[in-house]
């Protein structure tokens, strides 16, 4: 079996689950290096996953590990885009987490970079296309089960248990339309066919002032038009109390499909003094820990296939222009057009 | 409009809303009179109803309201045999609640008498088939969407709050067999198409141990073959923490019809810290409350149109046969065979 | 029993179902004159429910019935207002269907006038807030079980075979902001304990062109801002294919209710090669039936106790003022503020 | 990290999988020999998993495969006596998917050999224990969440598509209670924590006769007494048209907790004219895929650990007494009294 070398950098709380996966779950891969400016997480994937090679510099691993042939990148999102174009320069194939980048410029860098390297594998990572239930409406959708969608209602809502540790994550990550609706957004462009065109997002902090303080939310509402007239509405919260509510429903002309609802954490029904009851997941990654292994082990067949995935980085400028749209939206008060963002 | 004369004997709980649905909910019915040995209950249907007939004997009530056009019984379980025969025999239709009697004899009483009053509508309450869903599912098998029934699984559960106020009530209710069971009993009957022949009860007074020294249980499991070789599972409980649970499956050779489950009671669902949830249904009244309405107008539609319905005093009597051999194999803990209870 | 004499206008398919509520449902009430300009409506009421008094003309029942203590006006929207306004200014009590008005001078003439007769019930019909589950909902709140509520989403959409019946009745109806979403207006007030202040409006005619042509939509979303910084989403839909289905989430701080979802018609469970199922409700009638009876009980009993209703002529206005606004967004593709509609 | 050596016999479509886990998904395992009597299934381990030794004939594994630590066994259930037998005495740590034996004299010749070989870890693959919501069931009952258990009720259910196929495996497995009850007898000696002692099951050929010309049936229900007092109630079906549905439903004093109910293949819910649906799992593999893995990997982890696994080979015993007793009862038309078969 062919297999794919790779390097990861980022091994915070998701890139080691990206350790974990490559080093157990994707057959045809082998993690051979790895990269943090922190030498306890470098010692954790020595011990856990037997990396053999360490780095606490991401140029050197670029530089000296030349069997690598590509790079996974799970550090924070303000490096993405240095970080993809560098690897790319340096000859590798690059997948990334989501989002590409907080701002336009950096998207456009990207895909500038991109362009020059047709023939590397380029991998940005919206994991809830490689779910099973969301990959599943899109071929019912295909397939014409349902006839065309018009209007898109999708939701990123974590357990309120998150919401104190995240709240000096709001600047690196963005905030909260970029750190949870950037799936969303992705999401109304891929089952509407079209892009988000004009936004308008409400928000506030309603639970924890401690986000309303760092300029951000712990609550949302955004409504949205695409080019072709269709619309989409978005949500995301930090504060359930029942669990992740990760739920997207596309109405459509001939039926309706709805993914996610309830999140339930497994099959189990209680019925007792409290009702007739279902336990709700903890986290994102209960819901979507099944889907991030889907997610890699389809970059590592596209590389070793030498085939471009579906979604390009243009589509990840895309979402990142929306929710840029979306914070603009939110802290002005009004209405804000795409185009205004980029003309 | 035509309305029809109605005279009630029994005004306890579900008296009194037979009452009701008389004198307000089943517009070609008229409650002229009302008969019971508890003057309190006779008070309350004078003020509550404006009954204008009130009787402390229904030998009376049968002799002396001769614009009396029909009886409705809801009496205890051991009086419904003699009465249906009284009022058959001075000249009134007749409806009676559920079950027919809790022996045999009593049963076969009735039915000599039914015979010989062809020209007399006589109906037996089992509320189950007036329900909608319940009903639904009887014209989804007739019309093949399921193909042939082969099992019926099917269980009558109260919440464990009624529990302690029946347990004096076993005697005159017959136990949970005849009480809880013949409705199941019943169904089995209706939507397999045959009767049952051979049953094995298993039981116990799991929480309440004053139901094992009433010679009761508080759970019963039972299994029944049928003459057409199908089978039929029987669950009944006292016990239920969470509400009211009657549900009933069918399994067919080309599908499934699941009746009654979740039990919920409304259509809110509250999600906290409980997880996701629902709450369930009170009483076995809350469930069917409207069935009883639709049941007692179809009987009134049944009189006024001359019409036997297609439930008949045999198919009363075989149910009261099916829950007595069910108390007989609980009792002497073996199978027991409907034909050695006859014979 | 002490009971209220009423009469009834507008005897569409709401106004007979009035009727029969009337006639046999509210105890209370004697349903003693009808009117209506089509003389086969009237002979229907008369025939099926016995109404002994009949007009043609409103402003004869008003005159000449003396002995009527309160009018229900079932009448097309546009002429609630001034059958109020006639019917508060003869002396009699008014319940009137939803909505109050499609403008907000009358809405605010019958404020006016309202104001002026402090001793008639005056009772304008929001079905929704009868219903039980929306009931319970609103107690659960009260009680503290979810925390503060901050934002709503709420959808009312009808089944897709109704819609071509409905195109016609755009222009009297005033179009599906006054006629679908006045109700989720109305929810948002009530669960969110303020008003909405501005609104964004989107929508097509994404199935049925001919609600485009009609200057109306087939399917809108809308965003809506209150005065005490919650949120509501709001959605209508002419389109479902597969039953009503009218649904309500209340997000707050400790919790979430959802009202109305999955919108089922039954309790029956198939299961077959479609898959494990539930079968939709035909139409809002089915879903609210029971609500619309006890909304008229209501009414009754507050009219017998001399006790204003909890929903004012102010709070109908409100409602009406912001469908208004939603309108006015939609067909100017822009965010409208609700006090720039009465400066 | 410590790695456990491992030989596998049985290469069937269960076996391909357990090679699977055993290659890649655990990762303190090494698959080092594969053994099969048919070529082709050899070749497809080599080229799928790279396994390095390769054998026909099971003796010549245990014989010569001198660093192997544990065999795996996934061949015909009438093999898996002599197997593990075979594997015990050659000094090989075992694992055996279940059924234990077909017969009771196998089960006693493996539990006499286990108790020659204490220093061996012997584990029975009763896959249900490791799926986490069987798991958190049991969680649950042992926190007192919902009182003390009375009353199991446990399904095993395959799509109809699959039972032409096993017409001719009815013999090697064993019929249908040995190969789908199993399951549900361990768990009812799990859950309840007693052991079914008196047993009657009914069943038929309700759909495709030739399982009841082979002796067999094609759907089963079967009701058990337990030594504590408490209840089985067991069904089996192999034609159910909307995908695999196992299921279990616990009954305790103060709750019920129910397991794999609606059996849905993903989080997707369709709206269209068929109704409100979910689509169903092809089969048990779908629904238990995840479990599987997890089994494999904790009788790796209890080897490496030199720690003995809960349940026993007598447990598995029991189970197969229990399977034998209900085919008895079928065939022979009564009930069967455990105690009966082994004296």
């Amino acid at each position: 079996m062919k297999k794919l070398n790779i390097g990861i950098v980022g091994l915070g709380r998701l890139g080691k689950e990206y350790a974990k996966n490559l080093t157990y779950l994707v057959p045809n891969a082998n993690l051979i290096a790895a990269c943090s400016i922190r030498k306890e997480e470098l010692d954790y994937v020595k011990e856990t996953y037997n990396v053999p090679n360490l780095y606490t510099s991401y140029d050197q691993m670029l530089d000296q590990q030349k069997d690598m042939d590509a790079v996974v990148i799970v550090t924070s999102t303000d490096q993405h885009a240095d970080a993809i174009i560098k690897a790319l320069e340096a000859g590798y194939h690059v997948f990334c987490e989501k989002p590409l980048a907080l701002n336009i410029e950096d998207c456009l860098r990207v895909e500038k970079i991109t362009a020059r390297h047709p023939d590397r594998i380029t991998m940005l990572g919206f994991v809830r296309r490689f779910d099973s239930s969301y990959a599943e409406a899109k071929i019912k959708i295909n397939e014409g089960l349902v006839g065309t969608p018009y209007l898109l209602r999708s939701q990123t809502i974590d357990k309120d248990t998150f919401a104190p540790f995240q709240i000096e994550f709001c600047t690196t990550g963005g905030g909260i339309f970029h750190d949870y609706n950037v799936h969303d957004i992705d999401l109304a462009h891929w089952y509407l066919g079209s892009r988000i065109e004009k936004v308008w997002a409400l928000g506030g902090a309603y639970r924890f002032p401690e986000f309303g303080l760092a300029g951000d939310a712990d609550n949302t509402a955004a409504m949205c038009e695409l080019q072709n007239g269709t619309m989409a509405v978005l949500l995301a919260s930090r504060i359930s109390s029942f669990g992740h509510n990760t739920c997207t429903e596309i109405f459509a002309t001939e039926g309706n499909l709805k993914i996610g609802d309830p999140p339930v954490k497994n099959m189990l029904q209680i019925s007792d003094k409290h009702g007739i009851r279902r336990e709700g997941m903890e986290t994102f990654f209960d819901r979507f820990q099944h889907a991030f292994l889907i997610q890699i082990q389809s970059f590592v067949d596209h590389v070793l296939e030498n085939k471009q995935p579906e979604l390009t980085m243009h589509n990840a400028t895309n979402a990142t222009l929306v929710a840029t749209a979306l914070t603009k939206s939110f802290k002005e008060k009004k209405p804000v057009t795409i185009a205004d963002l980029i003309s």
